[in-house]
């Protein structure tokens, strides 16, 4: 549908290229919460299994998934994010700092809250604590249930 | 696709409800950089002529873009981006900052950089002036032709 001269040399336009389907960030958001298995994303996505094994496998040539085994017979894998995936968390943050805004289902307020692990304050769309004023990477958050949540998430990776 | 059971209660699901499809944050990626009439935003994205009209009556059934005529005879409109628009300018933000660290094509260096209107200053992917320390509104903010530019965008919204 969208002709290959859109955005030849645009960074937005690239790593929609990587991530614009809907369901990709989903998977990705996933795996974020702790859900690393086949069955537990299936679950929370209602995807058919073929379609997300795929999808899977996408993100694994891509550099955004990496599979490890946990079980042999038969076997089993879990996905982790690997270094480039971790990357895609500023932009899960910033979907996550407007749907709080302008989509918000919650009477309560936001359904996940991220908080900084050096001591747990509320972390901002900016990536920066608010409690301590900390600059935050991926590995120094975690995302626990906000005042909207209906149940409680799994940990950020 | 999906289940109608992702995300219930997920801000970035509910986003990517909005915004989830390539060619939406395209148009508003075109928007933001002045793209405002029809034929232009059509001459950006290699899209279809009734696809991308039925894309723009979606954004602005959802308060994201607002038309604006500027021609009575035949009637001619510009778009442009609603304060909920505008709101997405985060997520425009990470997304160029995933591509610049990732898939950047250029060797230069960003094709892009967005600089801070009061001192000029780059502004980093947490939307925060390397130069100022300021913490930056979109209207704080422009983008320029980066190291990497092989021609010149328009400036942001």
């Amino acid at each position: 549908m969208l002709g290959r001269e859109y955005g030849q040399n645009c960074s937005a336009a690239r790593t929609l290229e990587l991530i614009g389907e809907r369901w990709t960030m989903l998977v990705i958001r996933d795996v974020f919460s702790g859900r690393r298995r086949f069955d537990q994303i299936q679950d929370s996505l209602g995807v058919a299994r073929n379609v997300l094994s795929t999808r899977l496998q996408l993100l694994v040539d891509e550099g955004i998934l990496e599979r490890r085994a946990y079980q042999e017979k038969p076997e089993r894998y879990e996905y982790f994010l690997t270094e480039r995936g971790l990357d895609l968390w500023p932009i899960l943050v910033a979907l996550i700092g407007f749907g709080d805004k302008h989509l918000s289902a919650s009477e309560g307020g936001p359904p996940l809250v991220i908080r900084h692990k050096g001591c747990d304050g509320i972390v901002n769309d900016r990536r920066i604590c608010e409690r301590c004023g900390a600059e935050l990477g991926v590995r120094d958050a975690y995302g626990a249930p906000g005042p909207g949540a209906e149940r409680i998430l799994g940990n950020a990776a």
